[in-house]
């Protein structure tokens, strides 16, 4: 049977050809491990994401959440999924030995994740927030906290919630109203709206964590006045025990155009005065400690993009090589039998486009699991540092182009099964619906372009920049070594150039305070940085390319063949399609920016 | 309140200042109309969509037809909806009005549709087919069928579809195996499945008529042995009145990401042995007789796509006019008010794209809907035939550009939404997944686009393709007088001498033998092609706007203003974004086509 979750070849290609995850067991934390155990990681993984995420995908959409009484009612596969994962420890993939994890590097976490994600996203979204959740509380949380809610979230009968968003104020936090009253015992008394809260209600968990940003009294304006809370659904007692229900009420449900297995919802907190809520880590500092949070985030939004993309491609290149249709056209003779439609030259473009942004963003999505590991466990802090720095700069791509370009692959793998692919018979059409999801959700599109070249490419003094720059550099010159990737190595060296020059334009722009100027057309920007990064990254994958042909393993041919075909298309087809954004952007073109209200 | 389904503005601009409808009136066949019977039929077709069409939109979507005791269950409003339009006079829009129609042109029957099409496409689906069949009839078929058939259509009492495909061939025709066997009384019996029959059985019409390709036993191989087959769902005695129920059994209802209140349907004919079918025409023309009615059919898809991309547009426009949220990036004191969403940059981007996709569109489709009365009330035979010609040369784009671009349209309409438009509880998302299916129904994308670089740009020693480009070149030399329009007019005729190049080149592979080198990427001609073909519209647009600018009306400036900014948007931003795929092109790029199944 073909693989239907990801191509297990590529994936070993990533993490022991590519990103050299066995040099990670050289490092103290992770000395326990090596590929035997990394291994036997991800077939778990596969084994419980075919048997027990995959089947329930489709039911998972058409029979979404429902509002019932006022809680959330699930489909019954959910819960035993959820608990064969946590039971199989990847809840606590990556946290200490001692505290009940396997203290995996994240690039294994994530390499493991991936399989539930192509299986189910919308059921892999609850133990996404939950170790998030989990993460955020024993990064800032006080012990009490960590006693009472962390430890039941590690043990799988709590999960967790970020609310963020309010009904008015949507992407801008600073505009948040939910407030926070200090209480004579410590806590406080939290009055406000929540919505888009994914699995802010759901029937599995004993009891649900909701990090909640609301202000305090005294809150200076903005989002240095925003404070971070925790929230659970019920107050836990001193021993443990599950106390009264506090006063956070799911208000209704969303109703999605995909991902409908994931509940999204209303919450009103203190609606009857009553809802309880513990200040985590300092006052003010709410935004900060979420953003801390927000590279996990955004990197798992990405991945679920790329796997969403990745179970398409993989869906329609096998549709395309069983199913019959049609002739070569130059050999139209009617009584000769019907070719596989993957002979057809336009479905072939369209696999292999498929192919080179799935794989393309899926190594990069790794890359940044694996830098994830660099912030934590290299020897100092000055190269922790350097790693988040460079972490920090990706993000924004990381999260945004797979939401677009492996969308887009959702959309070719449609158009490949035609007709069928446009009925709920067939799982492609609802990785679409469900991949439309990301380009918004975690940080806009649009919200990204800003976040990149407005505070990611200049922060301090343009460091991480540099050294990205450096990284690519390095790889353009080992491929000089293979005098075959010449014609796929220049595209990208003369688009890096150009997107030197026009970052540091718009730079200038941005310090001489033409701001509204400088970032009008930052989503052109971003575009052409994701395509700069993943355009090196397609390199950096023909350079092993070469290295697996040249030691000549002919089972292994076929497969490198494909690499450097999908890197060849992306750096030939795809990467010189930047220069007229360039042009753009060197031109400072104002028509979008000039476009007033009264002319529409 | 603002308008939900087109601009009235912009199609009156359409009509009178474009493309000139007056004009028409001078033609012998629309005599009896004028400005005011235009709009009055406009007028009536927005208040029957606004008040019978759209309101069960959404409902048509969430409560698609059952499939209830080998019969479709619609909901109750498609009914008295479809009643409404048949009794205004819409069936028989372009019908003489001696066989009770109105005689309008064929430019004002689009137009008034494109107010049902934005409305409600499911429900809107059903009365384009039967005017198909309709047409098909009146075209190709004998008194009797016209008598017993035609009739009952044109009086609202049957309704029509188109049964092509087959389960193993899809869009490859030659294949089929429905056959057809002579009878003693002349008829035929009918055998064979059909699947993905939109309309091919619902509650409503007193009688289905099918339009089905078969061969018959004599029939030579591949398309040159299809001929075209009227099967009812029930006889009709010659009375008139209802006969027996015919052998032609719904087999099942197919589920759609959208488009669902259209019924798409497998339908077997003759499981029983006793499926009654009459030749309509002569034997082995079916496929050219449907060929005929395929511009039409093509045109109307391109026009849905057109007004999806509408409705989507002016909805995201009104939000983003009403939805504060955030500041200007020069201006974030969070003590200030925030802003409507239209002030930021990145939203005006995503409108004015939406704008110039949707707007530019729609001027083809009604300039293709124009050219369509041209070939029918041109005075002389030779003036028809050249019409003729253009229209099937643009045909493909019509139908490809729309369904791809106002589909982009739509993905943007829900980003400016954000969270909010990836829910059902706001009406952008379902035109998304409405739209999806336009780049595959009528001719998949692949199959435009070796239809117009295999067949059309060279048919006729290439005359359509010469009388485009004239008519382009034509437009540059009047935008000439308007030295405001330079820097729009260039990027023009930049693609334009690329694009002439290019085909000469490819053509010349072609008659070379090298097909299949020649077609490879015939996907990227397609969007080349198009985008020329747009750009060409926007020039006009534009030249109308500085006409309309400088007739001084101060009350018509912003909307001039608004066509120049983009039209200046689409040939500068778009247009110059075709010469990386023309380099592509000339070089006979064959990565591709050099994509081995074994390497994916």
């Amino acid at each position: 049977m073909s693989e239907t979750l990801l191509s297990s070849r590529n994936l070993a290609f990533e993490l022991y050809e590519v990103l050299d995850a066995e040099a990670l067991t050289q490092r103290e934390r992770f000395a326990e491990h090596n590929r035997e155990t990394f291994d036997a990681a991800i077939g778990t993984a596969r084994g419980i994401a075919e048997e027990l995420f995959a089947p329930h995908n489709r039911k998972n959409d058409e029979h979404e959440p429902q509002y019932v009484d006022g809680a959330a009612v699930l489909i019954p596969e959910v819960e035993p999924a959820l608990r064969a994962f946590h039971e199989a420890g990847f809840l606590n993939a990556t946290r200490d030995f001692e505290h009940g994890g396997m203290q995996l590097p994240n690039l294994l976490s994530q390499a493991c994740f991936a399989h539930f994600q192509s299986a189910n996203i919308a059921t892999s979204s609850y133990s996404m927030l939950t170790m998030g959740v989990a993460n955020l509380i024993e990064a800032f949380g006080n012990d009490e906290q960590k006693h009472k809610y962390l430890q039941p979230i590690i043990d799988g009968r709590f999960f967790g919630t970020m609310a963020l968003t309010e009904p008015h104020a949507g992407s801008s936090l600073s505009d948040i109203r939910t407030k926070a009253e200090p209480h004579a015992d410590g806590s406080y008394r939290i009055k406000g709206n929540k919505i888009f809260i994914s699995g802010g209600d759901q029937p599995i968990s004993e009891n649900i964590v909701h990090m909640v940003l609301a202000k305090l009294p005294d809150a200076p304006p903005g989002v240095k006045g925003i404070s971070l809370f925790l929230v659970p659904k019920f107050l836990v007692n001193d021993d443990g025990s599950l106390g009264k229900r506090n006063d956070a009420l799911l208000a209704g449900l969303f109703h999605k155009m995909g991902w409908r297995g994931t509940t999204s919802t209303a919450l009103n907190f203190g609606d009857n005065d009553d809802c309880v809520g513990y200040l985590v880590g300092k006052p003010h500092h709410g935004l900060s400690y979420m953003f801390q949070m927000m590279n996990e985030a955004r990197i798992g939004v990405g991945m679920g993009a790329i796997m969403l993309g990745y179970a398409g491609y993989l869906y329609s290149l096998d549709y395309a090589r069983n199913r019959p249709q049609g002739r070569h056209p130059d050999g139209k003779d009617p009584a000769s039998q019907q070719v596989s439609i993957i002979e057809h030259a336009d479905v072939r473009r369209m696999l292999l486009t498929q192919k080179a942004y799935v794989e393309g963003a899926f190594d990069l999505g790794l890359y940044a699991a694996r830098l994830f590991d660099d912030t934590q466990t290299l020897e100092t802090e000055e190269q922790r540092k350097t790693a988040l720095e460079l972490l920090d700069l990706l993000t924004p791509i990381v999260k945004s182009w797979p939401s677009e370009f492996c969308l887009k692959a959702n959309e070719l793998a449609i158009q490949i099964l035609g007709g069928h692919g446009y009925t709920r018979e067939y799982p492609v059409e609802q990785y679409y619906r469900d991949n439309r999801l990301n380009p918004i959700h975690e940080g806009t599109h649009g919200i990204q372009s800003l976040d990149l070249l407005g505070r990611k490419v200049s922060m301090n003094g343009g460091a991480a920049l540099k050294q990205l720059l450096k990284l690519i550099h390095g790889t353009c010159q080992r491929a000089e070594a293979h005098p075959t990737l010449t014609a796929l190595r220049q595209p990208l060296e003369q688009l890096l150039a150009r997107l030197q020059t026009v970052t540091l334009a718009l730079l200038g722009d941005l310090m001489a305070g033409k701001v509204n100027q400088g970032l009008a057309n930052s989503a052109l920007y971003l575009k052409v940085f994701g395509h700069t990064v993943i355009g090196w990254r397609w390199l950096e994958q023909a350079i092993r390319a070469e290295e697996g042909l040249a030691r000549g393993n002919a089972a292994d041919a076929d497969f490198y063949q494909g690499k450097l075909q999908a890197a060849r298309y992306f750096l030939t087809w795809e990467v010189p399609s930047c220069h007229h954004d360039l042009a753009i952007l060197e031109a400072r073109d104002d028509t979008c920016l000039g476009m007033q209200d009264a002319w529409f």
